[in-house]
């Protein structure tokens, strides 16, 4: 079987978590999106009686249209050992998965503070000032959770010795906030030396190491949820 | 088993999705944070090492600590008869209750655009700028996606004849609304006859309504997500 993925061709996005997943495991997928009259079809599955999904990304898996970022990896962890096999294993993975959701919409508040329906032009005085609460309060919270999970487990993953999903998003999260922050995210690093290091590790696994350097990769750009913004990092 | 609920005890908040499913199951359940050195209880709780949750609420099940919201409905789904058997209906309930959870925030930011750190007094100007949009755009979005599921299953449930803890959630979600925003849901209820149909089933279920009568519901207040706030409300 080979999944379909859709998400918004011009961004990594929401869809990159899952990619990650999926260029890990090695599993035969398409960007249906990225492709001819993709979007189009995208579009029409979200107009679908049945189980329309709210919003990309979502996964086609044989019958299975799979929605939610989090959800979707719930699916593939199981399925291609980017998991824990017990419940309360599949449980953690997933509720720290949900952790990220949470900073991943902190993150796209940082540019869209007033609403994801306005331009980020008709929003900076309140983006600065969004941006400085975040890098103030909100990432040293939810980065110092991650790192004193690496520390207290002293494995080369945050559960342990075995990589999971969440492993792959942490790495999305420092490059992201690299890409979008680099003055404020060189400062902070050094209170995240695990998390660089996990960084590190799963850079260097074959599998994504490949996607990375592929065109399978979208670049970071001013569209998706890590945007640089010079006036914001500061 | 008697379930232990850990979340603050001042509001519904995040908890209270928790606490509705709990109700309807009939689940035996002590909500700790509200009894004595409860909060203390709470913090410890997430102090502790091996896997800690990020915040409340979190819900401890025997051994077993599940945190995020809809991380305890999938458990509790399950094991109370609140969510399909097959795993393909499993997978829907959830995504569903993750785009509630998406849902959640944004009502969150409307008193809380620049962030949660700060007070809604120093924020009052964006969160007037929120509000509009948010009426304007995100709420017809979410609520008319919830709306447009009702009327395709043409049930008396999101999914069709059998309740699931997306009902229960998206009674929240209208009495919040309701409560929050008095006067723009007055205007807004016309376009959602389902949903109020369906608040109406579940405020009539008889646990719900013992629930809901008793001193456990703690009442709507402007410390939790769906806050009274005149000038948010013309």
């Amino acid at each position: 079987m080979k999944y379909e993925l859709y998400y918004w061709p011009e961004i990594q996005g929401r869809g990159e978590y899952v990619r990650l997943a999926l260029e890990e495991a090695g599993a035969a997928y398409v960007d249906v999106a990225r492709g001819a009259r993709g979007t189009a079809a995208m579009m029409k599955m979200m107009d679908a009686n049945g189980t329309p999904p709210f919003a990309p990304p979502f996964l086609k898996a044989g019958k299975l249209v799979i929605g939610q970022t989090a959800n979707i990896l719930l699916y593939l962890g199981a399925r291609h050992g980017l998991a824990p096999k017990t419940e309360a294993g599949k449980l953690w993975v997933h509720q720290l998965q949900l952790t990220i959701t949470d900073f991943v919409l902190e993150i796209h508040d940082t540019h869209h503070p007033l609403g994801p329906s306005l331009y980020y032009e008709d929003q900076k005085p309140a983006a600065k000032k969004r941006t400085a609460d975040f890098w103030d309060q909100r990432v040293p919270k939810y980065l110092g959770y991650f790192e004193q999970l690496l520390d207290d487990k002293g494995g080369a993953f945050v559960t342990g010795r075995r990589l999971t999903y969440v492993d792959l998003s942490l790495f999305q999260i420092v490059d992201g906030l690299r890409y979008a922050f680099p003055k404020r995210m060189r400062a902070f690093e050094k209170d995240i030396p695990g998390l660089v290091g996990l960084r590190d590790r799963i850079a260097a696994r074959p599998n994504i190491k490949a996607y990375l350097e592929s065109e399978r990769r979208i670049p970071f750009n001013e569209q998706g949820i890590f945007r640089r913004y010079r006036e914001l990092d500061n």
